[in-house]
């Protein structure tokens, strides 16, 4: 399908994507380029059958495939570099979980003969680095492609067929479906996650410690989502930031409206919006989103 | 130990208790009393060793210890019976998840003989009634006592000694402390949670059904903690009001903090934000709250 893939960025995702590369056996030419000396350390310790590339321009120049699974912010160094040309008909992807900035950096170059088609595989764990990656982590997973105008058709399905291979379902949106989607779903939570963990964990309560200790009762598990990628994650609020300002807002009306539930002492209040999101568990799991059992999704140990 | 137990209610965490003291082996004299038929009718059919009383003075007039596992709303109903009478030395004790105004209603009955000691094991799942129970609901789990000042220190080992007997880690503090620290580790994790599904699923927004479609990068994991019984909930946040508000306001405060660094495009302080919370999650797995693992105190399929 695609002789040869460059990966550049080999943390969480890119190192995931070559592992699942090796174990379906879906190409025999993939060089990867990494700035980080300690990932190229690791991955070479691996024995994975992969050409290790300590040029950017050189890595991308025969590659049909060109994967960018880097931070959002990297991104304009790497178009900037004014060296870099891609093989004639190459396909452009990448990873990233918000497109708008990064979009207008590719659509800007004005890129000839290549197909850009931004990727967003919605997978991942609150790990980092490539020693966190595994083959299964696209398995039953989505993944949204969002094709660029010039874009050509039978690159979209090719690229489509490959994220399919890695295990994904594949799913075709506009970039701004997937930027206005992905602030609820995913940059909302996250946003949430990290404000909750920062208030419960105040330095200066004499309780901190006991805090800790009894975390168990819901904190914990909020903590998981604020343990992700710093860098990753500025990069996201960064790039979607109209989208996730206006779900934070809508998201503040409704903690006012709790608020002052809670301080009239209005209990049939409370019971109507607990049931409200008690109801939005059903649909999720009916969508098969999710099962009863706790470890869906996540590595296996 | 304890020669007659009595549970009131038996949902979720009564049924738990039941099962436990029965493949432990804690007592062949168990009472149980639910004012609902169907939660009756499920534990006859599963041959548990216990007593079935209709009757809640009857039910408890031998108990040397009696266990209220009713949702703190119904407390007030229990102890307006006027005939309720317990019998001489007996511990009184419960599971609720706040404790101030519960409190209150016990200490103005001016039980004698009767040591008061409320218990609050720190265990649950989001789902809720009897059928959801199981015997290791407790193991490893942390579960808070606060006696009365009228408790006796016997009472209070005895007590200490049945939780530890159920698997249970044991910790005594005072009503404040327990109401201040639950207050943060866990009702405003769920309060979040509430508003953030709440926010998320718009059923006005045309895209609801992707979001349903989307939810496994973040959001998912929130509905679970927000599908968490509405009742309960509901007297929990009446309950510990004014603690419960304290901290949304703060979390309001940091919100808006994230706001304007997103607004304003200031990276810098996102990162140090997210710093932040990554070290929290560090502290959490050293104070062994959590494991790497997903399905750390949840119920085994």
């Amino acid at each position: 399908m695609f002789n040869n893939i460059t990966i550049i960025g080999c943390g969480l995702i890119g190192s995931s994507i070559i592992r699942a590369i090796d174990k379906k056996k879906l190409s025999n030419n993939v060089t990867i380029y990494d700035k980080s000396k300690d990932v190229i350390s690791f991955l070479k310790k691996k024995n994975l059958p992969i050409h290790f590339s300590d040029n950017l321009n050189h890595s991308v120049k025969d590659a049909d495939l060109i994967i960018l699974a880097v931070p959002l912010g990297a991104y304009i160094d790497i178009f900037s570099s004014e060296k870099i040309k891609f093989k004639k008909n190459a396909v452009l992807t990448d990873v990233g979980s918000a497109k708008k900035e990064i979009n207008k950096i590719i659509e800007d170059l004005n890129l000839k003969d290549i197909s850009w088609i931004a990727s967003h595989p919605i997978a991942g764990t609150e790990d980092s680095g490539p020693q966190a990656g595994f083959a299964e982590l696209f398995e039953d997973r989505w993944c949204i492609i969002s094709p660029s105008a010039k874009a050509k058709k039978e690159d979209i399905k090719k690229l489509k067929l490959f994220w399919e291979q890695l295990g994904s379902k594949v799913k075709t949106m506009t970039i701004e479906e997937h930027d206005h989607i992905l602030s609820i779903t995913s940059h909302l939570p996250h946003a949430i996650a990290y404000n909750l963990v920062r208030t419960a964990i105040n330095n200066k309560d004499e309780f901190k410690k006991d805090v800790i200790q009894y975390s168990a009762g819901g904190l914990r598990d909020f903590t998981r989502i604020a343990a992700s990628d710093p860098i990753m994650w500025r990069d996201i609020f960064l790039d979607n930031s109209e989208n996730i300002i206006k779900i934070l807002d809508n998201f503040s009306i409704n903690l006012e409206e709790m608020k002052k539930a809670i301080k009239e002492k209005n209990g049939d209040k409370l019971i109507k919006i607990f049931l409200e999101t008690k109801e939005v568990r059903k649909e999720i799991i009916k969508a098969g989103q999710d099962t009863k059992k706790a470890d869906f999704g996540r590595k296996k140990d």
